[in-house]
């Protein structure tokens, strides 16, 4: 059985994430697929980084987790490819790989990258504006067929990597930040176990509240109450029991995220 | 073929139903998954129980329902599987499972019911807020595998059930309820062909306005007309004809839905 | 393997999508399916067939798509299947079929229509309001499983089409139409290579403003600049580069998209 995940920014309105499967379906029809997410903010690569490097872990070995958010479509920047491990990342070469990238590193994973040169493996025609369709649904359903990934194109050493805003040490803990708001308005930092250590009894400082201590699930809170604690990836999250909390504290990507040991 | 269906709340942007599938395809890469709805209100769990229980029953014998609304995970609340003829329910016990299983003892259908207690069926690591992807999504993936049900854990027989409004009879008709308001704002209750029987000529009442007789399908209203007729579940509804009445009523679950026999 | 694609306007929120392919794997147990849109805007029949028409073709042959966009339903209106040179189209009689049957007559493919008037093919029970449960489900899947076409209804050669509005050739160059706006806000036309022919050089007037020649790709304007170029299924597009340009016009299905050649 093989398996490919599917990430973007199209929305699911338009048709284009069905297309992708129709293009896969015509060169590996007996590819299962996944879709992790289609609603990424537009253009938005860090997102797309986040979201696929805490998705795509979870899927068997062999897996391949095409990705396209893709603000230079057309234009010079490369379509990748990539071996991590057991496992491909398949999309533009703009730095959506990179924290699937520091996960498989993590493992001591074997990684490889390669420009998908070969105009043999792409659809007949490419357009300008949708490589998800023309190139890289392509290049994963042969990945998935069991194409070795250097018939694709040509070794590359040098992808495009993010760099993330890192948590900072400060006189009286840590200074992190928000990075992601999930559906819930569940709130989430750059913030992990290894920053605090045992520390449960520290204070969160974000958008002007505190939180005193952290607690270990959602119900050991009142409905109604903020909490902080680790998410299911190993974030540190700001939570409210039953409600959205980055609508009531007003909070956006980007904002600090302070620890304060006492 | 083993069809495992999903129903969450989590919605479709971060990627957590997609980590289910990969979960899912790890422990069983034959199963074919389904969604049913991701975007239930947040921690509205008798929205959950109504929409699983009007879908999951059209899946073949021998489909695994797997539903994640869950505002208790990590605390005491059990996981919960259940035998309901020949299908499963995997999910937490908190009322999910309630009109599923109503609808399984309508048919004569045989129930067990069982705490999901044993960790070899469940991810090595199980964290305090994520069951769905650590407990739920290998346990429907074992069932759907063929290991038996009793395996999983232990045998109980006090799931925790929801009690539901039940429509009342009045002097001049019956009082029911809004229980659910579809994507096109088509306005459900819990009044029935059994409450109405054969009086097709009676009016609903519903936020102030009175709807005369009941007509077969909505191209019997012209448009814009405000319409009773039963859905596709049996349940009695008002619509507007190609427009949506709960916007023009401003109706929301709980407010009463009124029948009059003239 | 058998493929089958979905498009409704059912939304994915009411479990109805799940329930299509519940009833579908009950009858075809090996279908693949793929979702297109489920949200296209309610009862525009119109947006379903171009959603439809650009999506489709990128499936492999023998294809099913079952299309539902369905004011019609419980009506004269009669359900409808087509071949269409290789694949099946099935769905209400209400000209959903329109665009995607010129995309096979532009091919030359084949085409065959058939009144779905064969109730040995339908599910026992046919409501009034759900004919994508009761009626094209279960069509769609027998198809699948190779069920001759003709055994499904009755051969008919007036199917209900729509009339598109024409592109029209002005003193000074084409009058065409705002026809689709896309999850970016990239606003689409009807008009098309065929109509500017090498004229990369046209301005292209719409909502008021101007924009001077046609690029390759986003990549080739700044961000926030408003662009022209041709789209992925050959449409004369108007976008902001990383923006949202039929949100920042104001930008309607319908309003006049006019090409100047100077």
């Amino acid at each position: 059985m093989k398996f490919i995940t599917l990430l973007t920014d199209f929305g699911l309105k338009d048709g284009n994430v069905g297309v992708m499967k129709g293009v896969i379906w015509g060169i590996c029809p007996q590819a299962q697929i996944a879709d992790l997410s289609h609603t990424i903010s537009p253009q938005n690569i860090l997102e797309g980084a986040l979201v696929l490097s805490r998705s795509a872990p979870y899927f068997p070995p062999g897996s391949v987790h095409l990705a396209v958010v893709d603000p230079g479509v057309g234009t010079s920047r490369r379509p990748l490819a990539a071996r991590l491990g057991e496992r491909y990342f398949v999309g533009p070469d703009n730095g959506l790989v990179t924290l699937l990238l520091e996960w498989a590193e993590s493992r001591g994973d074997p990684v490889q990258f390669l420009h998908l040169d070969n105009p043999r493996y792409w659809l007949p025609e490419v357009s300008h504006v949708f490589h998800g369709r023309d190139i890289f649904a392509p290049a994963a359903a042969h990945l998935a067929n069991g194409v070795p990934l250097q018939e694709l194109g040509t070794p590359i050493i040098d992808p495009v990597l993010l760099s993330l805003p890192p948590a900072e040490r400060t006189p009286t803990g840590w200074l992190g930040q928000v990075i992601h708001i999930d559906h819930f308005g569940n709130i989430s930092s750059n913030l992990r176990r290894e920053h605090l250590g045992e520390r449960d009894d520290a204070t969160i400082r974000l958008c002007g509240v505190n939180i005193r201590g952290l607690v270990r699930t959602f119900g050991e809170g009142a409905p109604g109450a903020l909490i902080a604690l680790y998410g299911s990836t190993g974030s540190l999250l700001v939570c409210e029991v039953n409600g959205d909390a980055a609508r009531r504290l007003d909070a956006s990507i980007g904002d600090p995220f302070e620890v304060i040991f006492d």
